[in-house]
């Protein structure tokens, strides 16, 4: 995919862990869509887990309730404004990849496009619906991972609320003995 | 508490939207101990609930399954060789807080101590507990919060793995109609 290589799914959590949005794909029926998304955590190395909040209220939710599958493509600050547009846009209405120009491209696993824009792509599937119907809240497992290896300093966009979003400037580097800094 | 203000818990999800690595605080029979941590992610916006993983191998994670509470600070830059000697060290035999000195102020609601160093802080009790078994999740809900109304631009900090963390440079303003961009 348009330069895009295989990326180990042992190392997505370092995509992920920082905090940054992600535009959700979906797909059912051919028909695609797309919305950013802020509230996900990882919950596992290895099969990579990741925890996320879609709201019931959103047309994305419908879709990944009865498919259980989607696509977490990381946009980077050149797409912010079209990051922004697709959240105040409705999949039922308009059809948003094509209005906002953003180019999907087949996943290999999942039916939903990944975003040949963002320069990081996981094909996920839901794998635990216990806290869906009281918190919106969705257990994914990546399948399949990609990257555009070009991109060595990505410019994620973390989005603080109100339009608001930071871009990571400084990177510190505070080498530890663990693999993750994140025990005891 | 040193220059720190209450918080409205309606604001809470723009401390952790972004996704800042947070100190865990936590206490049981007098003691306390501290973890960084970074898989967390907002799960309501009102009252705020925070989801996060806190691994059955850590000492933290013992203290918050039996007291049910525990406090998320948040750090930022001039604390991070703090945060990364607090997840190498293990509560079990260490007195963190002293031995790093981070001064531990009491909570309002909770026995776990607020680290003053920190510019904000959430004082959480955990409310749902049917994911812990299975993924070592808890979520929580953030009871009273606090700030440091000096700190305009707090440069947090972003976990990327490895020791390496991410810090907010520039800010993007993209104002938008949704209080929230995350609908649709």
């Amino acid at each position: 995919m348009t330069g895009k290589r295989e990326f180990p799914l042992a190392q997505v959590y370092g995509l992920l862990e920082p905090g940054p949005v992600v535009l959700v794909t979906t797909a059912r029926a051919g028909r695609a869509n797309v919305m950013p998304m802020s509230w996900h955590t990882m919950m596992e190395f290895v099969p990579p887990l990741v925890g996320c909040v879609v709201s019931s209220l959103n047309h994305t939710f419908e879709i990944l309730r009865a498919t259980g599958e989607c696509a977490l493509n990381v946009p980077t600050m050149e797409l912010a404004k079209k990051v922004v547009a697709c959240g105040n846009a409705s999949g039922r209405s308009v059809d948003k990849l094509k209005t906002f120009s953003l180019t999907p491209v087949a996943a290999s696993v999942v039916k939903a496009p990944l975003i040949a824009e963002c320069y990081a792509n996981l094909e996920c599937k839901v794998v635990d619906r216990k806290l869906v119907t009281k918190y919106n809240f969705f257990v994914l497992e990546v399948v399949k991972a990609w990257i555009d290896p070009r991109r060595k300093r990505p410019r994620t966009i973390h989005h603080q609320g109100e339009g608001v979003f930071l871009v990571p400037g400084r990177m510190l580097n505070l080498p530890s003995p663990k693999t993750s800094f994140l025990t005891t």
